[in-house]
C-alpha cells in the first residue's frame, strides 16, 4: 500500500540542514543556502532501457537513477543539494521493489550530501520507471557549460572510455567533486559529461560553442571494459571504436586553454586521470588524426532514443 | 528521433526572466529571485492511471501533468517558478505524442509564468509516463502546510467536490493565485489540496496537526458533476458520498481561526466560492454531524495506489 511505503520511507530519510520541510507535505521546502542561482536536471530511467531488473541487483538501478543526475550536476560544476524521486511501480512486488531502490539511492545521497526532499509513488500495469530530479547550487566560480569552447582550447577528458555496459554504467562514480575542484582551480571554458558517447557528447560541445574538434584518436583512453567487450562481441568493433561510441561512461569532457591545460595535466593533487585527446579548431565539424597520422572527418556515433 | 524532438521543443520554449540557461545543457540554471527558500514537488502521471490517452485529447494529459504540480505548489501558498519534464514515450507515435503533450503544457505554463527549464525525453516499449517537477519560491508570508491546524479552527474549502472523473480532473484550474491571496490576507494555520479525496486529505491535515476534525456534512459543497456521476452509476453512492470520497478535485482545504474565518467568508474580493464545512477539534479522529444532526465517526475514503 502506498501509505505504508511512504511511512516506511519517511522513517528512513535522514534530516538535512538545507531541508526545512521534508517528505509528507504537498511540496518540500528547501533553504537555498544564500545561492543566487540553482541548477536543476531530471532523468527518467526505465526497466529494459537503462537497466534490466530481472538480471541485476535492484539496488544498483536505484543508485544509477541518482548517479546519472549527479553526473549532470557535475557537468555544470555545481554542488548538489536535493533530489525528488518519482516511481511508477509494477503492482506486483512494488513495495519490495521500492524498498530496494531506496537501498541503492540512500547511501549515494549520503555520500554527496543530497537531501531526499520528496517524491511521488505510484503503481500501474507497466514496467518500472523512476524519475529523479536533482537541484544544485551554483558556486562562486560559476557554471561549466557546453558552450564556451574556443578554437585552440585543448580537449581534456577524465577517466577512460567504452564498454560501460559490462557494469560500469550502473556503478560509476559521478565526477561531482572532481568537477568542483577543476572549476575552482582552472579556467575551464566548457564541459559536458559523457552519457550518449564520447564522440556524440563532444559534438554537443562544438555545436553549442560554434567551433570544430580535432581528435587524436591514439590519445583516447580506452578502458579495459572496451577491450573485454570488443573481444566478447567477436571484434566487430575495435576497443577504440567502443571508446568513441559506447554511451554511459559518465566521465567529463573539458575545453581548456593551452596554458591552463599544461598546468592541469601536471596537477598531481587532482586525484584522477586526465588525458588530452585533441583540440578545438576553427573548421566546423569533427575531425580526427587517425593511427596513420592523417586528418580525416570523424562521424560521431552514440545512443539516441528512437521513436517515430 | 530524440534530437529532432529536442530541437523542435527548444524553438517553442519562450524565454523567462528567471531562466539563466534553458534546455540544451546538462542542467538548467535558474535565478532564485532573491528567495531564501524554495519549494519543490514532483508528480508522475501514467497512461491508464491518470488519464486514458486512447479516449481523450492528448493535450489535456499534458496540461494535467503540469496542473497537478501547480496545485501542490498552491497548497503550499508558494509562487511557481520553473518546471522540468521527463517523458517515457512509446516508440510508435512518440514524436507526435510529445508534441501534443507540450501543446497542452505550454499555455498553462504561460498562464502561471512557469519557465520550462529542461527535460528528459526517452522511448521504450511501455506506455506513456510523464514526470513533472515544479520549483516555486516561498513568499514573505511563508508557506501553508498540512501541520498547524488547531482545535477550534474552522475547516474551510474552496469550490465544490465530487465527480471530477467526468472531466474536471483534466481541466481544473489550480488554485495558485487564490492560495497566494488567502495566505497574504489571512492567518491560515494549515492547508492542503484535494488530490486523493476530501475526507482523506482532511485526514492528512489532522494527522500532521495532531487534532481531530468534525465535519458538518450538510455544509459540504457538492458539485453538479457529483450528482451526474451518482445518477450515471445508478445511485450506488449519493452525490454527497462522491463529494467526500472522489479524488482529484484539486480544491483547497484550509484551517483558519474563527475570527479570521468570519472575515474570510465575507470577503467578496477573493473571486471564488469558499465554504465552512466544520471545525478542528481536540478529539483525535474524524467525526461528522450527519443529516439528522447526530455526531458519528467518519471513515475517510479516497484513492490509494495499490501494490504488494
Amino acid at each position: 500500500m502506498e501509505s505504508k511505503l511512504i511511512r516506511n520511507l519517511r522513517r528512513r530519510l535522514p534530516p538535512h540542514r538545507l531541508l526545512c520541510l521534508g517528505p509528507g507535505d504537498d511540496a518540500a521546502v528547501l533553504s537555498m543556502a544564500n545561492a543566487e542561482e540553482c541548477v536543476v536536471t531530471v532523468d527518467l530511467l526505465m526497466d529494459q532501457v537503462d537497466f534490466e531488473l530481472d538480471k541485476i541487483d535492484v539496488r544498483r538501478a536505484g543508485r544509477k537513477a541518482l548517479a546519472v543526475n549527479l553526473s549532470d550536476i557535475a557537468a555544470m560544476a555545481a554542488k548538489p543539494i536535493a533530489a525528488v524521486i518519482a516511481l511508477a511501480l509494477p503492482r506486483s512486488g512494488g513495495l519490495d521493489l521500492a524498498t530496494k531502490l531506496y537501498d541503492g539511492i540512500l547511501p549515494l545521497a549520503e555520500t554527496y550530501d543530497v537531501a531526499i526532499a520528496g517524491g511521488d509513488t505510484n503503481s500501474w500495469d507497466g514496467p518500472l520507471a523512476i524519475s529523479v530530479t536533482l537541484i544544485g547550487s551554483v558556486t562562486e566560480n560559476g557554471t561549466m557549460r557546453r558552450s564556451g569552447a574556443k578554437s585552440g582550447d585543448k580537449i581534456l577528458v577524465t577517466g577512460s572510455f567504452g564498454g560501460s555496459i559490462l557494469g560500469r554504467h550502473l556503478d560509476f562514480e559521478p565526477r561531482v567533486n572532481e568537477a568542483l575542484r577543476l572549476n575552482e582551480r582552472y579556467d575551464v571554458h566548457a564541459g559536458i559529461d559523457v552519457s550518449d558517447g564520447l564522440s556524440v557528447d563532444l559534438l554537443h560541445i562544438i555545436e553549442e560553442s560554434g567551433c570544430g574538434a580535432l581528435v587524436d584518436v591514439s590519445a583516447v583512453p580506452v578502458s579495459k571494459d572496451a577491450e573485454r567487450l570488443a573481444e566478447r562481441l567477436g571484434n566487430r568493433m575495435t576497443p577504440l571504436q567502443h571508446a568513441l561510441t559506447d554511451g554511459e561512461d559518465f566521465e567529463l569532457i573539458l575545453a581548456v586553454p593551452p596554458s591552463e591545460a599544461i598546468r592541469l595535466l601536471a596537477d598531481q593533487s587532482l586525484g584522477m586521470e586526465v588525458a588530452q585527446i585533441g583540440e578545438f579548431v576553427d573548421d566546423l565539424g569533427m575531425w580526427k588524426i587517425d593511427e596513420s597520422g592523417e586528418r580525416a572527418p570523424m562521424i560521431p556515433m552514440g545512443y539516441q532514443h528512437r521513436f517515430d
